[in-house]
């Protein structure tokens, strides 16, 4: 549906206020909180009546949570700086909003890889926009950042009740997508000429970032634009969260994929199956799906490099005790065997891995090969599941998550939020600056209890090894001072 | 496999100690926590070596989580007593052990009604009891506690690895199981006779009242039996819980049902269908699965009682937007509707309900009866899939969900903890002593983010009613002071 | 999208020829064929040009298949009448068209209860009518013949490749459906006033009936107009055919619920297990349900009635080697237990059956109630998936089924085909007139080889029983003697 | 489990009696057909009594179905000898069997690659020769033919209702496979030494090849072994069959990669979406899949063979109508595009094919490189499969077809069939002799029912092309006479 680009009408912008400096509601031992807690802006006009307020959901007072739930004596005695000083905001309906209903345009876009969920979270923003505020007009951007391009604008379709109606039964994004940024002006010119109050951007880091610049532009032309992100890491590598959409999904298929290979692998004399799952620098899902499955005998994470060495020793070990070995490899894993210096990069900005999935189906049959007399018959079935996990639809997890997510970031937007995304964390729904959140990457905290889990149920990578301690106090070091630290850091930062 | 049943050998018991009174590692400020916090006895001469601490997944240091993780200006605004002085013990892997492994003897019991995980929790405590501390013996329990009564004892069996090897991928339990308390006496006779150690119960409610009897009764007879609680409910009802295991894949298999009763009501004109899922005292499932599946037009929960007036005009209404109509209805929603004082109870002691699905089902067909003219060529179709939903292997999300509760209950009852049960709250697995568990039950917080999320989704129960502020404000009044402040007694009793 | 209810335009129509009666076309063998054959009429000049008909799909050519398969001396011996001397028509893609497709109007109505793949049917035909004909317009009647009756028709909608892009993900069917029969002559007034020239009925035999009393009206009126059925029976018993849409599809799902009962059965000390599944006169469902599961001790069937006792006798058999028992029962088993005489019937002139399932809980909880002492902590646990079963999608195998059926009843009704309904036979598909198939109903042969394999999978019904074989012979005579000469009858009379 | 390896006890055989050539039996025109059928040699002394017989399902008549159900005047003016005069013998359960259970041995063989259902066969081998006919032993052999083989045989294990009574399950084999043939001296050896009967050998062609040299070299050394052979080939490739198990569920998982690759296509701007399938020589996953899924834009398959020029032009034509593009390879497709002389084979023989996902990939991205102005944005994600298809458990059409054919499988053996496998044609299950069987390879019939139906969902690969009809006549001529012919000369010769 061709979308009429007339310019925006009236709109009487109410002065951006920016509430973090309100004196009245900010008290001296939240200062170190709200430097992460975003814009926020009221619109005294728009304020609701009180029955709304009192109606329970709808809440105008902000609530926080700790970054860190333990209390501060356990903590004050690892750290320099307690961390349970840091709040952190929980997302929340609103009593008061921001933008009038009834002359608010939103927009969405959706960039990079497929995740399921995607057209939930369409849909949800697109529900939410329409039938809780009945706002004027709901826009979607076609194909990534370049629909909201000078060459891509055109190709903008309404939203409506009707074409989202099931598109959550689907993998995929109705909207499309693509990798790679887009310049601001276009697309604040985009914006301002289709008069979009509101843009929700669902992607990964790279989208964040441009999310930044967007607001930074919209500012700068003195317009009155929220943008606010919805983290899209199918990887569920996000920091300040702990859990992403679509992740649990990717785990669900993970273990199909994790099945059919200890079906291969068990069903011949000496069978190995490996199963390369997403992860370009951190394993949950290789982890996870290890854990859920459990019927992997291997698994190989970014956080815990290894050489070719000890990955066939550790086969030579599983070997000694079964006939078969199922092998779980994370795609950021192995990445140090070769040398990448000079290594392209995708269009999104992400360095081009070594297909570490290839790499081990041929590095493990060059091993049975050499040591043919003592695994005959030995086979290797390598299976990449990939655009399969990433394509389907959302399980009835994520599908709920979505829907909470999604309903949240509106009903935050309406309220004036911008520049910060929702997450989850500690179970609960939060407003994370994405200058936060794109600072760090979350990583498996591999002293930590999911690590733990993973190595109870396959072969041990370390503890047997006589050189295995001195390499997890090294690698204990490193998670106290190097991960923690830096979010410390980038908390302190901003 | 039938078992040896020989008394327990030797076994210098190691006086029981109680680290809930060490005065070096418990502070002023923690002591109403404490009081939550279990018996907690170590064995010296089991004590591991510094080099199992330091591997990082085996601790030494019991580490805290505050019961509420919000700032404490927050609450105490709202609260007379601040509930973030709560704390709860975090499950982990312990580097001292209470039992020596070589000599401990492990009993497992499933009881009352099926739901999805059970066989993998019985598989993971059997094999992290085997291969993570080469236990001498693992002993299943058939049947519930009928297993452990004179009568059942011999039915016991032997668990292997080879036994229990492929058992997670279906439902129900391989126990088997049965509702209702059998004597203490007899089954510390048991435990006696089989020199069970540690035994673990699987089960709701009842069955963990059963534990503390049984562990009572050992004490009594100065045994040292650490008796554990998997906490089951399918309901998710919970206190201090924010998930239990088989609740995700029930709500994935209500949204099967939910389709269906979509396609069903869809397909006709004036089609109304209806699902009843689970929930007897709470409406986490229904609620649930009205979100995910993103389909439902109305949903009623037991926390939200409402007339059979109410639930016709919300048909009615309905009818004005649309053909058709989907209703999730919780099983304990409706009990208000009919007389049912001196209801009979089951053998768990559960009050019988009255069938509210099939009792709305007869309501519905009633009204359209009557007003056959307004909605011609209606239909009434219902659904009720509980024991599909109950009955089917876990999913990804709940299978891993087991085996990190099993491993943790195994790891924490090897180190000597007893009398409570494992659960996760937000997002982190900790240790709840049975007395505060079983106190209250958790519900829906009708003021809370699930209710609102539901809200939004379906036809709303109550923002546009003349009365609903009135009912919304005493429903919050009575969400604050009833429902948190029982939270607190019962803490504070402790 | 409202329909323009113009009267229908021109239409010189050229006369009809039976070419049923076209003595260059048939011989003398082919006579009692022919009868079966339905009104087939060419319009010449319409005639394809000889490159289309050596493309080699679209063929000029009819083809038949015997109806028996075997060799003339294996069946002489038995009947009297040779049934290999009846011949089927093959139905395919036809070089030559009766109707031109520029001026062709389509209308497609589904009728009767749900069934996995109504909407690929609809789709299908939407597709192949569009893209391979180009056709000028296809309506979709809502609601079943409701949708065609004067108070209806005001409601059809227009098809479009957009409008059935995605349909065939969901289960029920996106036109609605009804039960019941409406007046000819309001149909026939609908398909003149919408132009209507083929109309396709997806439906069972009292579907099916009213298409024969439609395409009558409209031959009384003297108007071209083809009729061809799309049979729908989830249950599977439709004669001349082996496999109806959906019910492979509902086989998977009654696998479903089977497992789930097997979980609780066996879960359970003397668990009993009840799944009701479809099959009001046949229990094709029931019996190729308890093959695919393995998990069914015990099956009932309509072809098979047995008395209460004998229902007992087999359960108890079942509790002598093992301690729990999983009962699978169609429908339409046990109707000869209550005195049914005066019984209503639906809309669809269906007599209502008593619920069997119901039934049967009723008298397996009193048996066990009545044997408590053998029979301790015994359960009994019953599903009812139907509406589960017939609402959910298609599996792949129904969805090229469909798609199949619906392009070969295109293919045909575009070349004159009229009075008959598409069915498969043998894996092939088959043209049969609508009087032959709604003569007479299919069933389970209890001789046959579907039968025998339920017999060895679960507790057999008659194989040591003092009076099974009397019982047996007289079956066989009845299978021979009433179900075949019923056919030759039904055949002869045509 | 190990075996007892006892020399084969006393045996006293009945002298081999072929039926085939009793004169009572067989008429001139069977003559044709009886070449077709097998050694069948009956044990008077083992002869059932009249009361099983007549049982209905045990039948001592053998029956027979024609090859071509067609009536012969459409044959005989296209073919110059009429295939209706062949006729197959259908399988069934025999009322007099050959050995006598209570001195049977049978074993089982599984080769080659997985397919789904491979466990159902073993576990309906299993349980209808130990339950129906109470026979001595079942032994499974591991490893395929390597498990018969002299280094193998110590690894054979009995099979109990026990041990299978839960694989049907899973995925895979329970008794392992191999690829290769072994001495067939060394496995009649190991059948002698356990006292083999009846040899069931589950696998592919060169499985088959074996079973008749395994039957020669045991009729040389005149004993009394059957050789029955279990025909397994997920691509349904086999001749005198509809059906073959697996393949069902090979297309069911088929759909799911296809659907994900329709999501990853469609959510791009000129994104194209490659799936490979199996089929080395054959097309019929790859063409149902296409059918089932109705999401494919293109199909290409080893019968229909293109050049790359043809596959780029497709793909050109669809971007003028859509903006993304789906295709379905089969693995054997495109095999003609390289120089292949000279390719190595693997452990069956079977040749070493081109990866044509690969190469189709790498063709396609130069493609859209070159073209990138017409098709900015262009992505093309590939899709491989096949472990995930063939490891995984059969669907519930397939465990019924396993089951059905397994069961008839003894049935037929313990009568004395031998040399010959069970196979479905015309929806009945018949005995092929495995000379005949594995004489030549079905094919799809690129002008029949199934490729046109592939046609009209597709961009067609024929219907405008210029050149199109000359290439069709051509193919039409050779579909005739090379393959039809083909089969005759194969009937004809044996």
């Amino acid at each position: 549906m061709p979308i009429d680009v007339r310019p925006r009408v009236s709109s009487k912008h109410v002065p951006v206020k920016d509430s973090t400096l309100d004196p009245s509601r900010i008290t001296q031992e939240d200062l170190t909180v709200r430097r992460l807690a975003g814009r926020r802006y009221l619109n005294p006009e728009l304020a609701q009546k009180d029955d709304v307020a009192t109606l329970g959901c709808f809440k105008n007072e902000v609530e926080y949570v700790m970054y860190d739930p333990r209390p501060q004596k356990n903590i004050t005695s690892t750290f320099p700086m307690s961390m349970n000083r840091f709040v952190m905001e929980l997302a929340s309906a609103r009593a008061n909003v921001h933008f009038n209903p009834a002359n608010t345009t939103i927009g969405i876009v959706t960039c990079g890889g497929l995740c399921p969920g995607l057209n939930d979270v369409i849909r949800s923003i697109t529900l939410t926009a329409i039938r809780t505020y009945g706002v004027k007009r709901v826009i979607g951007f076609r194909y990534g950042y370049w629909g909201l391009s000078a060459a891509g604008r055109d190709t903008a379709q309404e939203l409506t009740t009707e074409t989202v109606r099931y598109i959550h039964r689907y993998g995929g994004t109705m909207l499309g997508s693509s990798r790679g940024p887009q310049p601001a002006s276009e697309i604040v010119d985009t914006l301002e000429k289709l008069g979009v109050n509101i843009l929700f951007t669902v992607g990964g880091d790279g989208t964040q970032k441009g999310s930044i610049r967007i607001a930074e532009e919209a500012r700068r032309r003195n317009l009155d634009v929220a943008v606010l992100g919805i983290p899209k890491t199918i990887d569920n590598d996000l920091s300040f969260s702990h859990r992403t959409f679509g992740f649990e999904t990717a785990v669900e298929q993970a273990c199909v994929a994790i099945r059919a290979a200890h079906s291969e692998a068990s069903s011949h004399m000496f069978g190995i199956g490996i199963v390369k799952v997403m992860g370009r620098e951190s394993g949950f899902i290789a982890a996870q799906s290890t854990i859920s499955s459990s019927q992997a005998s291997l698994c190989f994470i970014p956080e815990n490099p290894v050489s070719r060495e000890v990955v066939l020793n550790l086969i030579k070990r599983r070997f000694e005790l079964s006939t078969y070995c199922v092998i779980v490899v994370a795609e950021g894993f192995g990445q140090d065997w070769a040398d990448c210096s000079g290594a392209p990069t995708d269009a999104s900005g992400n360095k081009k891995l070594m297909d570490i999935g290839v790499e081990m189906k041929h590095l493990v049959e060059g091993f049975l090969k050499k040591n043919k007399a003592l695994y005959p018959q030995s086979t290797v079935k390598y299976i990449d599941p990939s655009y399969t996990i990433r394509a389907c639809a959302p399980n009835a997890s994520d599908a709920a998550f979505c829907t909470n997510l999604s309903t949240l970031a509106v009903h935050e937007a309406m309220s004036g939020a911008t520049d910060c995304i929702i997450s989850m964390r500690y179970n609960q729904f939060i407003l994370v600056p994405i200058k936060a959140a794109v600072s760090i990457r979350k990583m498996v905290d591999t002293r930590g209890m999911l690590w733990r889990m993973v190595r109870e149920v396959t072969i041990d990578l370390s503890n047997d090894a006589a050189s295995a301690q001195k390499r997890e106090l090294q690698r204990e070091l490193q998670t106290v001072s190097v991960k923690r630290e830096s979010i410390i850091n980038a908390l302190s930062k901003l």
